[in-house]
């Protein structure tokens, strides 16, 4: 069995086991029918896809345990399928596959392999502490609440926002909070956070002790602890990061400023338009009403949903260096240059083919979706609405133009598979289905083909 | 003044040129005011793009003088961008600079760069040849008109058949004509015949004429010749070409097979799917209304048109042989390879970079012109016909829902841009504006990123 094979199916475990655990009628509020299979399975899959889009209200169809349940989905799914994957592979085959390795290396961006479990330990340490400090952060929220309740919605928005998963207990969401610090400040800070992913958080981290140390420890004795310094993929994802957040909140500030809501602020147009550019990449919690957007909104949603969050991270999407691998494609190709180069380093080869793998991965299973949708709904002027949940789905970021309760089951079905795909990303699941094939040593000679 | 910027100067001036003399009031019907700069301008974009989008009927609204105009037009820009600007790049520079000829190279599949006006002429020669007896088999289609009216249309949409522009003198297009062999045989065939492209076809003719050769010649002088192969490009294009072809045609009858017009034939269902998926790669005739299409039909007509045509041919999209290395990729990521093979071949990484360029700026640049015109126009419900149209345009197409020429004149000017960047390629455009950079002697250590 295959570590990728083991990955994919130790994930429809846990989307079967929380299924299941759905079903059970005490996961309803008392005097209600238990859930349908679809209901079960929607919710299940969002949660543990950590993507947030919804056939019911969360906050009102599930009972307090149906609510602890999601939570816990969410949680084991937001941990991260990678390093879930990894760890899984590592109990069942005893030893990482080399391939397997090297992805896992990337996610922790340290060349050390020895203690796979140790640093599965420390991504559950760092994930726990963060989510504890942002619950008692966002706390002020639900001051009104009695304590009991107040810790279980802080908590349990904490966990939703650091996941990335989307999923509030508020039928409206959060609209007519976005001037709250703990939502363009607390929870636009956890999803910013989990959307980075613990592999440049700990670069960074390293960097900052080994700083720190140099201050108290003999220059000899640092040396041999080894080089430390900031590395690529930490440089791209947080200038991705930044550039998006920012560009993405000034692009929707100015597409959606032309026809501002009635008895708006300007104050809180540039808070919707910040929280907006923060959860669109890939958190789901919203400030305002998506199905009201203009339509060159939707659209540039839709290319951020697309781009996505980070790699090793709880969000989704082709991922920012993914996107980073296309910008600098097109910079070699215009200076003419043969190599992808950036910040002194040149990209492998095999790097570009995955990442040219991905865009063309992530194109189909959304234009696929999407015509699913198409087809079986058939409601033309309704396009954009069902591209966009088709995206959101497949980015896993759980915004809606509010339809996909209407669906009929064949499209939330088609949803549930669109989540699930991206979710374990798509180049995954081939890899899996595929199997391992034996490292060619041989190389065909070289011909070039007509590009046009 | 570099050969990529000669080239889109030259495609400038002959843009503007059209222009001005569309402009003459004798280039509309006797007693009817002359076309203003918008009509004009569009126009003449549209047929030296060879498109075919427009915002007036050609048949109705420009005189024969006109419709002169426009076939010359389209005759000049589908004859091809490339063989035009490697030729003004010749006169202009006296040499062509390394890399352009290695594209031109590429065009003409051989690998003798030495008389470059020789082959320019070989290309016009066998355009006219294909466009002459393509003019005669469809000349049965305008049977009832008299001689000299007969030839005109005949030659006027044979041109535009070949150089897959689209243009068609009957404000229906060819709906009520698609059992005629002339239209599901003759025009379907010059349509394919030009999305191929001179290259390819070149290829086959050179290997047929040795075989033919072989029977008189004794083998020794033969082999001085040198040897004679089917490139890999001919090989990817006809595979590509076929494949495309003939799914597209099953999946449009299907797709459009949930609600079949009242009092059509299986027969006519078929001869429409076939010539749907023929002209929607490229050439912009149509014999049924595209605004009547489903949003299935319309989703795949987008990806169809995003594919395109041939490199070196008349046609526009990112190409087939640009479509194989995506499709080659993945192959090569799921066998766990780090070179992608094709036949026997390994593809360069610099083909690679350039293949995910182009992908990454069409995309950009249909999204860029679907955001301009649902800014402009604001009509949510109508977003996949503009997403349509803007596809349509810049891969050069030409089919249309029939919502141009009521579009405002800011969207129509977006959709002139589109089709000129979409006609020159946008990747050219880029390097055209970038100037040519030294080549890099240096390489960078390598470093893995993550990609998720
Ligand atoms: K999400
Ligand atoms: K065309």
């Amino acid at each position: 069995m295959s570590p990728a094979l083991v990955f994919v199916a130790s994930f429809l475990l846990l989307i079967f086991s929380g299924t299941l655990l759905l079903m059970l009628p005490r996961c309803r509020p008392e005097g209600l029918p238990p859930a349908t299979w679809l209901e079960a399975l929607f919710t299940a899959t969002s949660a543990c896809c950590v993507t947030g889009l919804n056939v019911v209200d969360p906050g009102t169809f599930w009972s307090r345990t149906g609510q602890c349940v999601i939570l816990g989905l969410i949680q084991a799914g937001g941990l991260g399928i990678m390093s879930f994957g990894a760890f899984i592979a590592l109990v069942v085959t005893r030893n990482i596959a080399a391939r397997e390795a090297a992805t896992f290396r990337d996610l922790l961006e340290s060349d050390r392999l020895g203690d796979v479990s140790g640093l599965i330990k420390d991504i559950i340490a760092f994930t726990l502490v963060i989510e504890l400090v942002g619950a008692v952060a966002i706390s002020g929220l639900w001051s009104h609440l009695p304590l009991g309740e107040q810790i279980f919605y802080s908590v349990f928005h904490s966990v939703s926002a650091f996941c990335n998963a989307g999923f509030c207990l508020h039928a409206e969401g959060l609209i007519g909070r976005e001037l709250r610090p703990e939502v363009w400040g607390g929870i636009a800070l956890l999803i910013i956070l989990g959307g980075i992913g613990f592999g440049p958080l700990h670069n960074l981290r390293e960097i900052a002790s080994h700083q720190f140390l140099k201050i108290f420890m003999p220059q000899k004795i640092l040396a041999a602890t080894g080089r430390m310094r900031v590395s690529l993929t930490t440089r791209i994802v947080f200038r991705v990061t930044i550039a998006l957040l920012v560009g993405g909140a000034v692009v929707l500030f100015l597409t959606e400023l032309g026809r501002p809501v009635a008895g708006q602020t300007i104050w809180q147009q540039i808070a919707n338009a910040w929280f907006h550019s923060v959860t669109l990449r890939t958190a789901g919690f919203n400030t305002i009403d998506h199905g009201q957007l203009t339509p060159a909104s939707k659209l540039i949603g839709i290319v951020l949903m697309f781009i996505g969050a980070s790699p090793g991270s709880t969000g989704g999407g082709i991922k920012t260096t993914c996107f980073a691998v296309a910008i600098l494609t097109l910079r070699s190709v215009l200076q003419q240059k043969s190599h992808i180069e950036a910040g002194g380093r040149t990209i492998p080869q095999e790097q570009i083919l995955r990442g040219l793998s991905i865009v063309a991965l992530s194109l189909t299973a959304i234009i696929g979706c999407t015509l699913i949708l198409v087809i079986v709904e058939n409601k033309p002027a309704l396009f954009l609405d069902h591209f966009y949940e088709a995206t959101s789905a497949f980015a896993t970021v759980g915004v809606s133009t509010g339809i996909t309760p209407s669906l009929k089951p064949l499209s939330q079905l088609a949803l549930i598979a669109t989540m699930f795909i991206g979710r374990i990303g798509a180049v995954t699941l081939m890899v899996a289905l595929a199997g391992s094939a034996s490292q060619a040593v041989y190389r065909y000679p070289d011909e070039r083909i007509s590009l046009g």
